[in-house]
């Protein structure tokens, strides 16, 4: 048994519907798992342990839940209590420009964290849940970003310098919302285990951008999304 | 008077040598400074207490001290007790290879939080005072990482994006050590507050990598040292 252990990667797992397709993939591609979920002082905090439960469900080798300190910078709704969660938006609004939930170079942040743990741990490579079809407004979600950071990784780490540079893969990246629901039900993802909404009340509230983009993708792929929203039945996104 | 508001930047203020001098630089440049230590469960945490003096002499508008949890992930000397820091190693030994000092992934998480205060702040560059001359062994040192990195942040950005990308200035990564304490006394750096050496002890062991280092270049450059260490008159390093 065990006749050749398996290489490690690393996934960045909030918790929510991306990443958590992100870490199946990563097991669908033959790597074993590490999961690495960071608290930055989002609101979302719940999706902390909804990381917990995933990772369970995952079977992941290692699972580290870290602080990074976005929120003493603050500049963004997600971590500043003093800025508004957009609620309610149609699927145009949310597509137009950086909408006030970027975090400054958050992605560059747990990028470098799952870097750092991946080095550590002799993993090959960093799964994330960056998707940027529907919803392009964070810089750091695009592949260009992505691909320019693991060229600064190769260049500035051991492991990189050695030839064994750490490779980002985003397998998400360029699917849609209803895509990634088909693609986490094949590889039995615990739907049911996520949390996606940016706000941190016990239900998620069916009406923030990443609760309304969800609930799209799970429509359009003609499914019933598990979690249970505040309001009752799903009300569609308006076009 | 204040006719006009100067531009922000933020250094990476560990409290050493190299990073004060940076801080000076980017006031010779015509920056207000904003300073940022990361203390990252180093075993020199006493370096924080000497970020915190040398923020105070350069008139910094805001300091940040925050955590990273570099030492959940250990691998390195400097995070984890268990591995030994090197004493004593003659000049060829610390320039060859990779030191057991290296922290995985430690400047892609330094200049990540950076950027992100850097952002939240509109501020324009960020200073670090990487060197790459006297002690090439980290690659997360060198030009060409921090120059791929400056590429990654211009593109996953909101800065970068919208055409004021953060630029990484590194001012003595090809000066010698000599060089930046010359520069450092020019720039009335209050080196008697600064703090370089790798052990946590009260006084500087004057042994391992970071002091030789240090001595080395106050030698050189004809100048004493005001930093006390623990054994009394200087060595000078071995050749």
């Amino acid at each position: 048994m065990a006749a050749r252990r398996k290489p490690l990667a690393v996934v960045l797992l909030s918790g929510g519907l991306d990443s958590a397709t992100a870490g199946a993939c990563a097991k669908r591609d033959g790597f074993a798992l590490l999961a690495l979920t960071v608290a930055y002082g989002q609101r979302h905090l719940r999706e902390v342990e909804s990381a917990r439960r995933v990772a369970r469900a995952l079977r992941v080798r290692e699972h580290l839940v870290v602080r990074a300190p976005l929120d003493h910078f603050a500049a963004s709704a997600l971590t500043d209590r003093a800025i508004k969660v957009p609620r309610g938006r149609s699927a145009r609004a949310i597509g137009r420009g950086i909408p006030v939930t970027y975090v400054p170079a958050r992605n560059a942040v747990l990028l470098a964290l799952a870097a750092a743990f991946a080095e550590a741990r002799g993993a090959r490579a960093v799964y994330i849940g960056a998707t940027a079809v529907d919803y392009s407004g964070y810089p750091d979600c695009r592949p260009a970003f992505l691909k320019a950071f693991e060229r600064a990784l190769a260049l500035g780490t051991k492991a990189g310098v050695e030839g064994r540079p750490i490779r980002i893969k985003a397998p998400l990246v360029s699917k849609t919302k209803a895509d990634i629901v088909r693609l986490a039900v094949r590889l039995r993802v615990p739907l049911a285990l996520t949390w996606s909404c940016y706000l941190g009340a016990p239900l998620a509230c069916g009406r923030c951008d990443s609760c309304l983009l969800r609930l799209k993708g799970f429509r359009e792929a003609g499914l019933t999304d598990p979690v249970v929203y505040r309001r009752g039945p799903r009300r569609a996104l308006r076009p």
